[in-house]
């Protein structure tokens, strides 16, 4: 085996989170220097079923830290959804980094075998052994809203290209 | 260390490519129904200067392709970019998933400290570890254009939702 569980989970959400918070801070001056709405963008969907931009980054902010925490046997922190702001979505994204950042890789280990429990408890409870927790359901869910948030920003006019939501690598 | 490269790609490109397809055939059963212009939505774009919905599908398989291969040491196969209908689109998801269905696991190992040049020759040249190459890298590439292309068909209204985007885990 070639790769760990921390390095195939703590530095993907580091990477493209940062790339996103980058983004909602050109998203933040954009709206200024336009004089546009803020809620115009936060609140924007790609249709009406769809989460609104602030919801998306939340959720995208949501799995990047319940995944490694689960992996690494933590508690998930739990946070307020009460962001309205390019500067709370900001400070959102700085929170989980700082958290995702003090969880220790050697936790980690051993963590593909372990079972996680989705939704305990509910009707839609779901165990999987940790390798598809991460691989085939936590990676997914947060490229998903991560992807979706960033395809709002471009829908919406913001001059950012995929570069920016890669990041560094 | 407790993933293996190959456990980390060929069967995430699966998963996701696989759910794609079915939401092609959701997307084409939509527009035969509605008699909706096919084009409509296979050239649809979430901002002018963004990739319409038929080269985000074929993006997204040319990474689902030769992020394996390359890991794998393989040619990457070359694929004509000339899919025009949804029943193209999905011929080329099935030759993709077919190429890496034939790609032996075993040939994935040590590929994490092999060096993989991107762009060889050009000025953009780059080159990554194996490992950043698949998780720094492919899979965000990967996940970029396959969810791009579901915000595309849910941007316009194919009835569909996050179970159909993540496939069978």
């Amino acid at each position: 085996m070639s790769l760990s569980m921390y390095e195939a989970s703590v530095p993907v959400f580091t990477q493209l989170l940062t790339a996103l918070d980058g983004n909602l801070a050109k998203a933040a001056v954009h709206v200024a220097e336009k004089k546009i709405e803020p809620d115009a963008l936060l609140r924007a969907r790609l249709f009406p079923d769809m989460f609104d931009f602030v919801r998306q980054v939340q959720i995208a902010c949501d799995f990047a830290k319940s995944v490694p925490a689960r992996l690494a046997g933590v508690d998930v922190p739990s946070y307020d959804d009460n962001e309205a702001t390019f500067a709370d979505l900001r400070a959102r994204i700085a929170k989980t980094l700082a958290f995702i950042g003090t969880l220790d890789a050697a936790k980690f280990d051993g963590s593909e075998a372990r079972e996680i429990v989705l939704r305990p408890g509910t009707p839609k409870e779901k165990r999987l052994g940790g390798k598809a927790y991460l691989l085939a359901y936590g990676l997914p869910q947060f490229f998903f809203h991560v992807t979706t948030a960033y395809a709002l920003l471009r829908h919406n006019g913001i001059e950012i290209g995929k570069k920016d939501f890669m990041g560094a690598y």
